[in-house]
């Protein structure tokens, strides 16, 4: 029987789709159109990471044990205070029949699921290693992914870590490369792992000026020197007002025609749209983003922008992303000393 | 001193704006550029109403009582669960001579606000009746409208109730009015006050194919008789493998280029992005909308679909959807049936 969309691994409330699930079944065996996968690295929302990180005091058993209770409980990497997932990378232990992949795939070939943990069926033997410093944890299980589950196969010339962390989040510069237009201003809050992306990629589309945001100006001011904009900034999102005469003084006195949020920080919606010019768009990537806070702070300071969510899913959004980090020396020497971490 | 956001009215926490405030000051007197307005009616936006109509077992008094607890402690009508807010309908008390009203307005004239409430200083001196069928309230009390707050000044063709409940969603329609091509298929989620006006703009606008959902098949087939829709049908949205195949059935089994979420409940945004083809629009603007269930559930089946956050905000809106409810006859007497109530 064919589930393209995973229907039948819900285990409660029945007839909801796997992300909007409480608890997915990830027993085995596979059917007829799924493809199991051994696991080997958990690539945790960044957001959900902070905030398991705070609650367990930063200690590395306890996060593993806190990961290791919520796959558990609910049979998916699925935070139940943030709502997000992750990524995970592993080899395919077996593909069905049905499953798209079974004339581009062989067992065990490396690749990583593009879709988010937040509706994959995820069962772990053991945690090995909690990695803080790029939202990675090492395990041993095995995950199912479904017909319709956007995966990629691993590419030879990047690092395992280096390609997790990029396809991670590779729907961000995607939708920035739609979005950029040519000669534009273009502000990114978050010099972490999918701002720098971001900005990388509107230089590349041909934003003309390009500002990059962080709580401190430390992280962007790097940005700036790895060549991937030309200009950065410290100050607390969440504080609108400053925020905004900050961004400003960044941008010769003016707006931003597209703000991409990239923050890890809640309350940030109101310096996104009060950044961006009328006429402009914000384009909300960050896990921590609030739906009616978008919505009601743009009406209540009667800003005319276009709000996007941002899509996780674009049509070669994998590609897009590994070619960004390959050939943007700058980009690419940041995130081997950022995010490679030591173990391959 | 002039305040054109109302920071100065927030208690706490300091340097937040309004709307993401805990609690909100709406002490008189008002400052200089801003206006004071004798409040006669809210209208509390539908997610709030029927989270508390439900809380309180539908009881009015105690509604009435919940609504005055939560305007007492915040100092603004905004619904902690929910989130959301509404409008207000009143007539003009102190204009400050920096408010850039002050020309245009007279003491006396009767305006709405199109900001939300859930950053509009409130006091309330009493409740004199709750209006479940319109989600109104009947109050007495002062409120604060900020230099950036957005009102209209009620037209004198249209009763106030009417008038009110299309300001109230007035957003909706002037983006489908900007959103929707010639020749377009739009779905509309939803066929209660913000879900008519979006099918009776849609249609105006070109679309050659405008269907409208909801539970039960009742209340989107009176769109239909009313002229301002193809089709419509019933489903719940919460099911969204169910709904999409309810959606295909009304529309020659194909998907839509648009689809607009308008309902009041929760966990329908799979239900409204497996409706969408590749490369279309849904453009989200019920309340109960989660940012993380959409971006991630996009993502999750690989649906090439740009994801819009409604912002309650346009130039020209008010004017736009009080046109619409003036001119288009079907319309017009459907709603003066449904949500003008008995009171004027």
């Amino acid at each position: 029987m064919l589930d393209p969309y995973g229907l039948l691994r819900v285990v409660k409330p029945k007839g909801a789709l796997p992300q909007a699930a409480d608890v997915l079944d990830p027993s085995l065996p596979g059917r007829d159109d799924e493809m199991v996968i051994d696991v080997d690295h958990l690539n945790i929302d960044a957001a959900s990471f902070r905030q398991i990180e705070k609650q367990e005091g930063g200690d590395a058993s306890r996060i593993a044990e806190a990961v290791s209770t919520i796959v558990r409980s609910r049979g998916k990497m699925h935070n139940p205070v943030t709502g997000s997932g992750g990524m995970l990378i592993g080899r395919v232990r077996e593909i069905g029949p049905a499953h798209p992949g079974k004339a581009k795939l062989k067992i065990g070939d490396r690749i990583a699921t593009l879709v988010s943990l937040t509706l994959t069926p995820l069962s772990l033997d053991r945690i090995d290693a909690v990695h803080p410093e790029t939202d990675r944890v090492d395990v041993r299980g095995h995950a199912i992914l479904f017909a319709t589950g956007v995966y990629a196969k691993l590419p030879a010339d990047l690092p395992d870590t280096l390609a997790l962390a990029a396809l991670d989040v590779c729907g961000a510069p995607a939708h920035v490369a739609r979005m950029t237009k040519s000669g534009s201003r273009v502000l990114v809050i978050g010099a972490g792992k999918s701002g720098s992306l971001c900005c990388a990629q509107a230089k590349r589309s041909g934003a003309t000026r390009v500002v990059v945001a962080d709580l401190q100006p430390a992280p962007g001011q790097r940005l700036v020197e790895a060549g991937l904009c030309h200009g950065a900034f410290g100050a607390d999102a969440t504080r609108p007002v400053d925020f905004l005469n900050a961004a400003k003084a960044a941008n010769d006195g003016k707006l931003y025609d597209l703000v991409v949020s990239c923050t890890t920080a809640p309350a940030t919606e109101m310096s996104a749209i009060l950044c961006c010019r009328d006429g402009g768009c914000v384009l909300f990537f960050s896990m921590a983003t609030s739906f009616t806070a978008a919505a009601l702070g743009a009406e209540g300071v009667g800003k005319d922008a276009a709000l996007y969510i941002g899509n996780g899913y674009a049509p070669g959004h994998a590609e897009l992303t590994l070619d960004l980090v390959r050939s943007e020396a700058g980009l690419r020497s940041l995130w081997e000393e950022r995010f490679a971490g030591k173990t391959r």
